[in-house]
């Protein structure tokens, strides 16, 4: 049986009737068996009465009913099914949870089917997927190399084409590390988008609940169908609307910052500069202008990770058993925890200014893009490499994502081509805070170039920035300005209107303010500027704008349709027409 | 010499030459300087020769060049003016600072001369005012009861007229505890709006500088002219437009929260509940409606300062010096930073989660209310009270204050009359964090119907939430209302637009869209709906209206402006005037 599992294509199947829940998800279970003595995926496969009721949940329902109809997913071994015992892949530290995490029981609502709990390094801690127990998850494509962690099982049920999606957690990059080494989407989203209530934390002010996909097109789909405010987790998030996946699409030219060269570390790898060089061009290609930026506060950031106290924060859960029972906690994750209990509250608030001092500089360089793209590791390690030096090994591969979640930044991991040897290799692409849905908007362009996925979508990607069109008293320099560059706003664009518009100088004033008219017939095109600014404050700005002016949708010379200031009809009266002037600038200079 | 020292009493003066600003500077040196021994308010005075550079600058200049142009000022003695010892009450801990902080700086750019340094609560840890080795403060009104800390010494010298403002600082009411003791307006704004660059920490990520002002009005005037982001302080926020003091005026009806009878603690004082109900009935005269509020998740966040690690954060200033030299720290400081080597980073963490759900319950408990009110103290104590049981007596005083910081609130103390003894009595306004000049907008109202400030202002108090008037598919319980819905929006008023509207059926759709269009003539009045979200989610409501739509000021029947649909004049192409039916529901009724 070959189905392509992929979230639309299924979909089809299941509508066609080529193929029933049932038979796909037994098919796969037997799939998995007879993959996990080499591969070491599951922790717990589903038996065939444990998948029942799942299954049986769907019977007599038209595909179409549910947004997830029949979907087979894996569950990082973190993260609860109700009934089935969470491990963290410690067996001393097994229960069986009552309930389900809340993102596992929105996909079960959803009309999801878990197909079992994966692999995982021990506590989550770790990058590698070779600390646990229950074997090391060798890598999809060369068995020589390893899958990646700590989500390791969760990325290989999507490689080895078990699920059409996995559920993973990251909190230094346990969700993006496995994707870039299995050639996969791993979504990394806004902390508190995706409830973690129900997932063994690891530090729980960091920890996230990522998603393996094949395409970015999926992972949008699925957070746009999961990211909700949750009352069982307090560091739960309302998402913005901008984010809500609506507009989720091909981004227009944009702007994405690169890590300066003495910043890219490739631990000697031969092929990574030309990996990256490769992946800038193609983002140039999409329309992106290339900045470079300065990662040094990044970094800093990342090393506060294991240097500094937020170890104390993993003590919380595996210390008390630890101290009881040393023998059931993995010696390298030991040796990470033994660490804890010698952080002081003092050292603690001490790390976390550094942190907020760091965060400021990074927010800062931030500011002015659209996002920012870097390799996801610098050197993929073989197996016998991390056997050599464990740790060392473990903690290079998290040097470009270990910051993030401290810094507070949505990521998502893309594919980005094969080393000579074929293995899988990837970049991330990642920006401010609930910015998650641009960025898959940005990868999915990235992958529709690559032949990666199909289906261009016919929207403009948005993001937490928006538009503005203005044409009197706020362009640059003029008298109102003020108020644009107070809010943050910058100059994107000088140019003009589609020529359907007519341009009046309203009675009144001080200030003197200009009308902008769409008409039918005898317009004309008026020069305007397009800023940009963030879209939580247009809403202020907007409100002091006194009538008869409004912001509404203005077309630009190109064709596009912008924000922009509209002025309604009433507000003409005594209102002089200065279109033939062509603009307000020109209106200004012919008074004086 | 009588002068007024209230800012605008103070320009007046200047301005008809009644005093210059070195006649009047000498002069409170000399008041302040005969005060000293019984109030001990000051640390250091300025000398006449460490005041001269002051004066000198302003020499020639026009009082109307500079904001603050002459206005006296003094400083809580730890916040750092340039070449003058900062001794935060602690002689041995004293250092003489380079360069002033960073709102020192900014006052005295603004034309305000700093008078001194005033006494306080050693390391700001007391909420009393007596605990300095530089004496004790008693209460400006009844000297027998204390001033109030720990911005003892900054509250006496507005109180007892020697500045016209005064700065503090606030981690736990240290600048809400002395003004409600001393019948003056303490605003503790939003944490990060003014800078803590150069301040001696207590809890640096609780801290906030402070003013002690006679007025509200004189509160937000300093607050519109200080509030920037900080490059030397990494906690520094940047100020949301709507916060920018531009709107300080009357709040429009609002709803305020009261504390369930059983939350309300006043130690047995027998005035206290007469006279928090007499605020409240005050507020409700104002067009505040009381909703009743669960204080108790307040309360156990209060309980979390001094039981839980936030005093690892004060050991960070003052355990190195206690470890070298106990003496040097007062017995009563020293208790408090003895618990703090003993805090974990694992029961640091502990604690911050638990704060962090605690902050979800009162965020949600906020959600859909303007501000609550509380008293600030539940009861003065004397000082001899306070000699006997020193560390109760002054952890009562917190009651109110506690969970401010914490919870990241923006809180102004306000006068609210006086005991039947004569000593003052106040209340606290607080509110989501960005709410400052809403909140001063109610207390300058409060302090107006008290007979305590003139001139109301002709603004509509603007907070963090925006009105929006819909006529349409965005109804409630129609097609769009969703999107208004999924925003955090709530349905304030179901009314109708002046009588100046046609309401029209736009061609196109589904959906059925309306235009309502201003006219001259002709016009009726359109059922219409008046709809509150937060400020920052309008913006991307407003992305999404397609053209003819868009968004500007409607007039509602009572005469009010405010933020709604309106349509422009071209897209009435093909359009029906429905403006017989008088609304958009009795449209779609019709069509049925």
């Amino acid at each position: 049986m070959n189905i392509n599992l992929q979230l639309d294509a299924l979909r089809s199947a299941y509508r066609d009737g080529s193929i029933t829940p049932r038979q796909l998800l037994l098919s796969l279970r037997d799939k998995a068996a007879a993959l996990n003595p080499d591969y070491h995926l599951f922790i717990h496969l589903l038996s065939v009465e444990e998948l029942e009721p799942y299954l049986a949940a769907l019977d007599g329902r038209d595909p179409d009913s549910l947004p997830l109809y029949g979907v087979p997913f894996a569950i990082k071994d973190n993260i609860d099914l109700a009934g089935i015992a969470t491990t963290a892949a410690c067996p001393t530290f097994a229960y069986v949870p009552q309930s389900s995490a809340t993102i596992v029981e929105q996909l079960l609502a959803l009309g999801a089917i878990p197909l079992g709990k994966t692999n995982l390094d021990q506590f989550a801690t770790g990058l590698n997927g070779s600390r646990s127990p229950y074997g090391a998850c060798p890598n999809s494509v060369l068995p020589d190399y390893p899958s990646g962690g700590s989500s390791a099982g969760s990325s290989l049920a999507v490689a080895l084409g078990v699920a059409s999606f996995s559920l993973g957690t990251d909190t230094a990059g346990s969700g993006r590390v496995p994707a870039a080494l299995n050639n996969l989407v791993g979504l990394k989203a806004t902390k508190g988008l995706i409830s973690t209530a129900g997932v063994v934390p690891a530090c729980r002010t960091l920890d996230c609940v990522t998603t393996f996909t094949a395409t970015a097109r999926e992972a949008s789909q699925l957070l746009a169908l999961t990211a909700q405010l949750d009352p069982r987790d307090e560091y739960s998030r309302s998402n913005p609307l901008w984010n809500d996946g609506s507009a989720f699409g091909t981004p227009r030219p944009f702007r994405f910052g690169v890590p300066r060269t003495q910043d890219l570390e490739f631990f000697g790898c031969p092929e990574g500069p030309s990996l990256f060089a490769g992946a800038v061009d193609q983002l140039t290609a999409l329309g992106g202008e290339a900045v470079t930026l300065d990662l040094s506060p990044f970094l800093e950031a990342a090393r506060l990770l294991y240097e500094g106290p937020w170890v104390a924060e993993r003590y919380s859960v595996a210390g008390e058993l630890m101290e009881q029972n040393p023998d059931a906690v993995l010696p390298v994750i030991r040796a990470v925890l033994a660490k804890a209990p010698a952080v002081s509250g003092v050292k603690t608030f001490r790390a976390q200014y550094r942190l907020q001092a760091l965060k400021a500089l990074c927010d800062q360089a931030l500011d002015g893009l659209d996002c920012v793209l870097t390799p996801t590791i610098g050197r993929p390690v073989t197996l016998a490499e991390l056997a050599a030096e464990p740790v060392l090994r473990n903690s290079e591969l998290g040097y470009y994502t270990n910051f993030m979640n401290l810094l507070d930044y949505a990521a998502v991991a893309v594919p980005a081509g094969f080393m000579s040897n074929g293995l899988p290799w990837g970049v991330t692409l990642f920006g401010r805070a609930f910015t998650d849905q641009y960025l898959l908007g940005v990868a999915d362009a990235l992958q529709r170039r690559q032949g990666l996925a199909a289906s261009a979508p016919t929207t403009v990607a948005r993001n937490d920035r928006a538009r503005l069109v203005v044409c009197g008293a706020h362009l640059d320099g003029l008298a109102l300005n003020w108020q644009l560059k107070r809010r943050g706003a910058r100059l994107i664009e000088t140019t003009f209107s589609s020529p359907d518009y007519q341009l009046y100088a309203l009675a009144g004033g001080p200030p003197l303010r200009p009308g902008m008219v769409r008409v039918k017939e005898g317009g004309v095109a008026i020069a305007v500027e397009v800023w940009e600014l963030p879209s939580s404050e247009l809403g202020s700005f907007l409100t002091g704008i006194p009538a008869p002016l409004g912001l509404g949708k203005v077309q630009l010379a190109d064709g596009r349709w912008e924000s922009g200031f509209i002025c309604e009809a009433y507000g003409l009266e005594g209102a002089v027409d200065i279109s033939h002037l062509g603009g307000w600038r020109a209106y200004l200079k012919d008074r004086r």
